[in-house]
């Protein structure tokens, strides 16, 4: 009775779709077919007076389609949804002869996949964007054992790029004020340090020292798409556990403190992997913290380091290593070496310069950091500061890194040079610390000293 | 002293951007040139810690540009900017080979001009979004005499027609209570009937029967795109000088009215020409009037007829009207004309099946209505409902038509049917009405009848 | 060094004061004499350019005041700050010489205590209003030993009374998207049936079936006054239990409920005893409700009945109880006797009629009945119009009502005359069935005969 | 069909009321009598269901009465809502007995004027603060007339007093991006400098050395109480008219600016005259602005002096005055005189002095200084700083004030001392240079020497 235009436009369509359906005998479960069918109509369809219903009955029916039927429409998506072969041959031929921006625009629009006008049809419904999103992340599932599907994601990376432009993205503070549903969310999404309930939340957002920040996209309202949590402290903070903790901090108020601590980036959207945002999260909280607060002189990360522990245990099995350091690295395995204050000082004498060496000098195919976080922050211009001995006791933070957490400084004057090393020469800006823990590990390797 | 973290990073690239110019004895008005290098700078940086500073040194070079040298930086886009044939060509290559569509993405990227990776990155800058809209603005103003840059706005229409997606786009009421910056730029943007004054406004928006609706985009804040202007009335309305001087209407309370009359759409900004929102405003506006009012039963335009005078004058001259009909019309060229009871009726037993004629039956080189208000109207599913003699009497709407107005009428149940018949067939929806005046106007032409 | 203005000046008063302390031997800590002397002197500024800052110096006093310090100060405020009995003596002769609206006000004026100057004046600090509230809930507390007070409670309710006019008060809907801290406070709050956790909260209001309202004062912030839960239904509920588990009722979507059932309204405020709002919020509520959900057709309470079952158990001793029931009643005695089936049976047909008796006709000394919820819904105009059997079998329940819930009945035409009949005569409105089920509670009491 | 619950219930009892007047031939419009019959309506109900609505009707009559009806309303009030003579006598007996709280307390409830128990209740009325406000508003226009309704001011004082306590205000900055409705409400009530159109508005708004601040109370929304303008500059303003013209100031940024010149502070509600709001808003502003601009260093008005023209025609009558002065103070009744370098120079060697006279010397029967601006900032703590001689020549500024403004300062660490002086003792504060001035002024007159 209250029914929208929009709303009947909509049911108009289903309706007559009813009827094709009842014709032609369809069943009432959509299946990949008819959603080919309908991302046809939408891209028939001239664009206007219909494309947003068209457009909603698209997503509905995916929605409803099981793991197995969605597979099905991404193997046709990427088999019938290409480009056409004869117009891009004509219109190569066309800009081969010409070479000139007219020729050049009408080959590139020969070989734009239609999917990508298809996504861009599909955008038009009401909450398309995020439900896009979310047909990525299903397409990424697949993707590892369907390599076929890649030329797909493709195309969705191409639109991700230019919808969730950092100039359209907006930040949010997050605290305890924030609405409930979204809190939840923040709940949901962490992925670094869990957040277990809601007195943990509050616990790491509602005191005085603590900030939170997220980055939203206007056409997917609540969803965050990154978040980042601080904490500010006096003095660069070596272990997670008080801070997870919410421990009472030497900082009573906020002016007091001289360092903005970064204990956790959480990206939300499996679907937009790739579209990269946190260099500018970073960016952005530093400018509303320094905003905030004039007196901050430092702006730090406590990271983990994941895949230090594999890496370090197959240190054990290589040539390389030497025989003092395979003893004392057998106390790893021994549960609750962390507790043993005598142990845990042996392992650190080998343990810290070895992590020195596998931040700085252990690099992949490409020729930069194997591990993931140091490849993040040193490309956003970061150092690395300080490598923080027993930093994550948790039994995640042993596993994977031993206990480890390193410091990456963000020094407002080295930012621009250290990014500009790294991209070009892939140089590692680090401590003098660091050099000098990474120049040990080296010795104890050849010489087989400890300490 | 509270000078932000971007702003410093700004400072230093434009700090050593400074002594670059002393070396090299740049003068300190950038010149096209200078901007090109900094486009080029932008497109080098790998879109990490710097893009942003960078892109806001090029959106600032150019705003302080003159307009030959914009028109010079424009030309060496559409030489420099475009893509790189060898790239193409190998590309091309392997895409003959395989048809896959790997060697299809990889043609693609090749092809894709590199103006479009510059003007993303651009985006990247605050507030960048409107300053390339309003580069648009003045590319489109050149392009008529130098069609050579037609390619630079292909390349913008492909980028615009992604981030002005109508899933992107937010609708907003526009009233009394709107803040005065953007009453201003109502004000200002108003394309149909001009607003005069504040008062005049005011007498538009702050009753109880009027309406207004605008379109924004979240990157460009307070800038409407476009708006539409609505009167609540009983009936259809014939006539604008009374809605325009804000009369009292029988409508007392919104409650009473059964008509929603849309008697001005403007569009904004001049650097989106071409990527059509038009037809969502309306459906969407639609959508929201019967939210609020649900016994609304007739959504109606009052539209003017732009060139409809023109085309009669050169009617005047033609072979195929009838000498009583050219009589007829001389009584347009005596002013005042419309003011004199008989000479006006006399004239509308003419002019009236003229402009049926002119409405439906004369084309463009498309096939398509030559009037572009009908176009728009028609290609949205509206129909050609009335022709109302001396609508607009304003020396405007006497000089471009004659002092005639058009209703469009949207009818739920025909929008689909008569968009579908007007993109297939080009079939001009109308009424029964419309139509006879058509069939009078072919009479009187053929038998030199008037009446 | 960020200092503000009101700070300073404020900073600047204390530190006189520290001064003075000084000087005077006084202690650090605040007791009531400072107290005293602190409003004293707040009385006698001129309430121009320093009673804020004198106002905030009393507040933060109080708050560091202990129990007994604080009710030494209530114990000065009632003999010290009452009023002038010469200048009332005075002003009584004025105005018993001329009695005429001058010297009424002189007399109005003079015997006005001095409290309630001081209490508007302490209003003047930020955060004022709240600390008084908080105040007076202390007063409560200490009024039952200390008759004496009574006064001082005078002047409270005589000034919140206007400042928490209803006018002043402004509605605001509660739900998921409700900012954290005052989902917190709603958790905290709720009296009637206890909210356990985050999980237990969502499951009340974060259905589509589901409403919450809560009134809020623009001085106190984002601190509730009262709030009200609203569960949409089919049909008036009889059983709480299903409600707050939050289980699938049969009302899909919110248009489909026909019945709002409120099943909880929590005053949140001690010190606000006494004034009423809970009316208005009903009222106010039923408004919302009508407004958003037109089809609704019944506004109905589910009502704990707290003192039945002490009256009860009050009644197996009393002579009027025949034999019958005296057995009957012995099984409420048996644990878990609630869900035997039998004895539940047999129990209702005795527990139903006494309910309806307790509800109706068992008054309190001033002629009102004796059940205060029965008084708060009667008062408002509601209709007593169901007793249902194990509506409520949580402990809580089955302790204070043998499980008993009662629904109250709001109809539109009923209230104003409900209202007037409960006012002038006492009338409890109530629906047949319970005047019948009244009826036989009087039979099984005088025959002794069951069923 | 849409009507509200609240609605209904006010239909029914208008209903009744319609009923009512048709038996007893009441007019179809209210007179003052059923005014007043309305009002008793509303004492005599229990203050719960009907109160709103029974409100809400007596403060609609109230508006369709004419002004000779309001009078006779406004007498009744005078004579038939005080208060029980009788009760007052036996309350005294028994206060007289005891003097103890509680017997203070039925006294003091006993002879509040039965009007005050109206007010509050006509405050339920939604928007009923408002009308009650402008209800006042008509009072204070007979008043002068009708000295027996001072009685009803009087309540009408006492309860605003409560209502707008400092406490339940809400400063909000008002600029170019505030509604419209708002900014007309501000062009019709300033009161120093009259606004002539948008574009003046926007001349004193929207620039970036402009501030402007408002004080609202959350119960009658969007209408403003009291609202001040602020310039802010390099050094003390000495002239109003560059600051109206909003001409090019030296001020390129806030952040320049070393002052905050107040140039037009204008109470809104006539009807809430005597409830002082100024000396909070410029205390509030002052912090607001340090805030924001905490470089800032002087707080300075750049006020009106009205009276002064009329003063110092009178001195020329006046003994006291010398011959000397008598003649250059003719100069005066030339027009223009101002535009005459050599004229005016002449005149400021007279006038200044004796402006200087009389805004330190000249008192009212209180003691205070004749001129109101002067004791409205002096009594807020500022110092009489400096007089500006053509400090605003519009007309009005030469009518009232020969020309002259004032600089009123606001000296933080004097504001409180400054204050306790002119409140215990009179003594106005002002600079040297102000001083100087008044003696010379003394010198003029006893030796008819200038200069």
């Amino acid at each position: 009775m209250n029914m929208t235009f929009l709303q009947e436009m909509f049911n108009n369509i289903t309706q007559r779709d009813a009827l094709l359906r009842r014709r032609h005998g369809y069943n009432t479960n959509p299946d990949h077919a008819d959603l080919v069918g309908a991302c046809r109509a939408l891209l028939e369809s001239d664009g206007e007076a219909s494309s947003i219903a068209l457009a909603s009955r698209a997503l509905a029916m995916y929605e409803r389609l099981d793991g197995s039927e969605r597979r099905r429409f991404f193997a046709r998506l990427a088999e019938e949804f290409a480009a056409d072969p004869t117009r891009i041959d004509q219109a190569y031929a066309a800009y081969s002869e010409s070479r000139d921006n007219a020729t050049l625009n009408g080959l590139f629009e020969a070989c734009e996949p239609r999917r990508q006008e298809l996504f861009r049809r599909l955008n038009l419904a009401s909450d398309g964007t995020y439900q896009l999103v979310r047909m990525r992340e299903d397409l990424l599932a697949l993707r590892r054992e369907h390599p076929e599907l890649a030329g797909i994601d493709a195309d969705f990376a191409h639109l991700f790029a230019s919808w969730f432009n950092r100039g359209f993205l907006m930040l949010k503070r997050i605290d305890w004020n924030t609405p409930a549903s979204l809190l939840e969310r923040i709940i949901h999404y962490e992925a670094v340090h869990e957040i277990h309930d809601w007195n943990d939340l509050r616990r790491r957002l509602d005191t005085r020292d603590r900030r939170c920040f997220a980055f939203f996209h206007p056409a997917i309202g609540d969803e965050p798409l990154i978040f980042v949590e601080v904490a500010l402290c006096k003095g660069l903070p070596d272990h997670i556990q008080p801070i997870l903790a919410g421990e009472d901090s030497d900082v009573e108020a906020p002016e007091d403190a001289d360092t903005a601590a970064f204990f956790g980036i959480s990206n939300c959207q499996t679907g937009l992997r790739g579209i990269s945002f946190g260099n500018f999260l970073i960016k952005q909280v530093v400018q509303e913290l320094k905003q905030e607060l004039p007196q901050l002189k430092h702006f730090v990360t406590l990271s983990p380091v994941p895949g230090f522990a594999q890496w370090l245990k197959a240190q054990r099995d290589d040539d390389s290593t030497s025989e003092a350091q395979r003893e004392a690295l057998a106390a790893l395995d021994e549960p609750g070496w962390h507790r043993d204050p005598e142990r845990a000082e042996a392992l650190k004498a080998v343990v810290r310069p070895m992590a020195a060496r596998y931040l700085t000098q252990e690099k992949n195919d490409r020729g930069l950091p194997l591990n993931p976080v140091a490849r993040f922050h040193l490309g956003n211009g970061a150092e690395l500061h300080r490598i923080n001995w027993l930093g994550d006791i948790s039994d995640k933070g042993l596993e994977q890194a031993a206990g480890l957490m390193v410091n990456y400084l963000y020094v407002l004057n080295d930012i621009e040079r250290n990014h500009e090393n790294y991209t070009a020469n892939a140089t590692v800006a680090c401590s003098s610390e660091v050099r000098d823990l990474a120049r040990k590990a080296r010795k104890q390797q050849a010489k087989g000293e400890l300490k």
